[in-house]
């Protein structure tokens, strides 16, 4: 214990401690809980736990739950089978509480992270009673040291009634130092976010509490939920090097250099596989400025082919965490962890100009992309940081395999079954195929090399048959409206896209 | 001659005076031409009237034309008539060119308003000839004093290998010293753009230019376009007071104060009903921050209620500019012109928080937004500065109303026919029925406020009976696909989006 309350170096909070079971009884039925946790990292974990633990003995009680991203530790899992959720948000990626969403059990607002901690300081959503953050400790002068995210984690502190503090002492006390901890200012009497270079520090290394506010610190003792990284496959790897042909195409023609421009990637194997591409290439002093850093990253600065990484999280394989953590010295002074506002902020991203590589479900032959919905309606994971990337990023990229499910999905298709970003937001496509790179192209210019470049083999008379069909009616983007989802229809009546030629439905 | 000449002040400008007729044989078949103009306001005139004149002596070639927005003049009519364009870009809002582009006789690139500039630094897009900028004169020290707008033009003087200036001795020289003229960097090289209050002067008084790249300086004496704003019929009226209503609620609810934050709004009568709307209101001590300045600002700084007003072009009707520039020294202090990329910079309206109002073609039930194209392939006009403002302001309104033909077309949809602004962009709806404030709401609580509030209520069972059918699917954004298009396939065959119940195509 003597230990654990070292981390507790503020002493008017040193006679807080309490356990997590304490804590829990302080939440009551229609709360709204802010929790710390960034893809799988730095989520809170006990005292979830213990709110969990309350519905199964019985207790009947529903809260809404904000968050970073994505959480670790199956405390989304554990929440919807406990069936204690009223409202989800910003993003979520737990296939029991995707199911819950999907049949409308409870609700998932869907947002661009950066938007959040902008719509909380507006009041624009419903403000939050607790705050339950994951932290390595905090300081003399009352500053928390969260662990390995900080996603919304500041914003949850400044905003919240009340603050419950999960010391996890499990988390490298070796992370103090990292976090660089920026709010802006209200609306109408704000600065400009005085970030010009992604290794700069323009805050604070720690959050700021408000003493009063903390209401309890809970000790903690359990690393993350590891990163599960799919090594790529065949495809993944092709998707790869098209990205890399495309990026080293544009030095060639003078727009980039081979330090390229900041990289932004979402998490999976093809971001991973992209990355690691890297390590053989001919770029060099490369910068990372994202939302997450995952074990590529980490590969490219020992190859040292990336001088600096900026993001709002940590998430690593089991492997990478032990290495990255055992020799955490040589990682120090190379990384910042940033709040998501901040990592995905507008301002910053245009400033920066940055390259954005993100996935998508499916796009269409005019370049519209689905991030989210499968079919149309059924929630994936959400549009995360993708939107905040693409729509303000030097090149937006986005990437998937052409075809899923053996061939019977085309991830190109007439019309999106559902929108995300729209062509004015999508800059350069890539799937296994090729790459078709859409800057200044206008609807009709794109459909060609998205259908050539991109599309798999099998569906490209298909995808001729209906753009040709479309273009005799006319329109500045030809559509056969009847015919718009009729690939999705296809599939879900006959069990594939593919359909007989002039029988499209 | 004498009096013009006075309008070169750089002595070393004086000697390359042309005629518009022979400035207009240096552009070559395969050009691209930067032309200044926004919303019809500033837009250079007789170069590209010649332009045509050679066309229509029947030299037959194509130039791509690149724009701030719509022009005035007739400029894009004459263009698309005389069948001169290969490629145009960012916005228009002329019929004839309407027509052709949805023909597909020419290319037209459909951009957010702050891109265009950032996509010519980064050489995304092909590079300009010749830019074509109208002016009030040329200083001394060899600033382009610009006139009724600026739109691109700074950007184009940039990039462009060549220009050429109108001098239009018919613009007021009392709008010398109203612009505001700032370039950001090369990203990467860029410092915040320091911007922090709507009436902060941060750059220069005209547009440097490098006299080397000076071609020709041609005299104009033309009037722009004046604007022919509709007055507002009931629907309007009923719209504006809905929008009123709801801000009067913001500042009840304490999210807002009388002087509201700063106001952008799309021209057109509803803008200006809202904008009118104002003067009777409590509001006061207003700012507006937007692209265009129509009449109704004008009013507003006259009934003392609006105190600055900054945008990127003035598009008045021809009584109110007659009115504006008879006794302009009444407002000088009270406006500032900028680019269009800082007008609509994604860093500057997310930072001072603006309220947007911009028109929908349509919504949906979900609160998706089609801002261009007609059933969902024919192009409007295009998505203009709707994009940079929507996803950026702390309040991204649309408004339209809930029919048009009578009757026969919703403008509240089970799925619009194209998507421009996805749910995650829009905050509140508006049509003549009444508001929706979409704000922390998942999809599926959406639907019942957008039905009952914004939707006609002779289409209200009809979506009612399309959601509910959805809802059986499930779905985080429940859909039946193969109806999702039904109402604007059953307007196309039967001219009616009304369908018998339980008929839905």
């Amino acid at each position: 214990m003597q230990e654990k309350i070292q981390r507790i170096k503020a002493p008017q909070l040193v006679n807080r401690v309490v356990t997590a079971e304490e804590a829990a009884t302080w939440i009551e039925d229609g709360m709204t809980l802010g929790l710390s946790g960034f893809t799988r990292a730095g989520d809170a974990k006990a005292v979830p736990t213990a709110l969990v633990n309350r519905a199964e003995a019985g207790e009947r009680f529903k809260v809404n739950v904000y968050t970073g991203a994505s959480l670790g530790s199956n405390i989304d899992k554990m929440f919807a089978e406990a069936g204690i959720v009223n409202k989800r948000l910003p993003f979520q990626a737990e296939p029991v509480m995707r199911n819950k969403i999907n049949t409308g059990e409870h609700f998932f607002v869907d947002q661009h992270l950066s938007h959040t901690s902008e719509l909380l300081r507006a009041g624009a959503i419903d403000s939050i009673d607790y705050a339950i953050l994951e932290a390595i400790m905090v300081t003399e002068d009352g500053l928390l040291i969260p662990s390995t995210s900080i996603g919304n984690s500041q914003a949850f502190a400044e905003f919240a009634d009340n603050i419950i503090i999960e010391i996890n002492t499990a988390q490298p006390v070796e992370l103090e130092g990292i976090h660089d901890l920026y709010s802006p200012n209200q609306q109408g009497d704000r600065e400009p976010i005085p970030l010009t270079q992604p290794n700069q520090r323009i805050g604070t290394m720690g959050i700021p509490l408000d003493m009063d506010k903390v209401k309890g610190i809970v000790f903690t003792h359990q690393l993350d939920s590891p990163s599960t990284i799919v090594p790529p496959d065949e495809e993944t790897q092709m998707i790869a090097n098209h990205l890399l042909n495309f990026l080293q195409e544009e030095v060639k023609a003078g727009r980039l250099t081979e330090s390229l421009m900041p990289l932004q990637s979402g998490i999976g194997s093809v971001a991973n596989a992209v990355l690691h591409g890297m390590i053989d290439s001919e770029f060099h002093d490369l910068v990372v400025y994202s939302e997450v850093l995952q074990d590529a990253v980490f590969d490219l600065i020992d190859a040292g082919k990336v001088n600096f990484a900026s993001a709002c999280s940590l998430t690593l394989s089991e492997e990478k965490m032990k290495q990255v953590f055992g020799e955490f010295e040589k990682y120090r002074e190379k990384l910042i962890l940033r709040p998501q506002e901040i990592s995905n902020h507008p301002e910053i991203i245009r400033r920066l100009g940055l390259i954005a590589i993100n996935t998508a479900l499916e796009f269409d032959i005019y370049g519209n992309v689905n991030s989210t919905h499968v079919s149309g309606t059924k929630m994936m994971n959400g549009i995360g940081g993708s939107g905040d990337f693409a729509r303000n990023s030097r090149l937006g990229i986005f990437v998937t395999k052409s075809i899923a499910k053996d061939g019977d999905i085309s991830s190109i298709v007439p019309y999106v079954s559902h929108v995300d970003h729209t062509e004015h937001d999508v800059d350069v496509v890539v799937t296994e195929q090729g790459y078709a790179d859409l800057r200044g192209l206008a609807p009709r210019e794109r459909v060609p090399l998205i259908i050539e470049n991109c599309a798999h083999p099998m569906y490209r008379e298909q995808l001729w048959e209906y753009y040709n069909e479309a273009l005799e009616r006319g329109g500045q983007t030809p559509h056969v409206l009847e015919k718009a989802f009729s690939w999705h229809i296809s599939f879900k009546e006959h069990g594939t896209m593919k359909m007989p030629l002039k029988a499209q439905i």
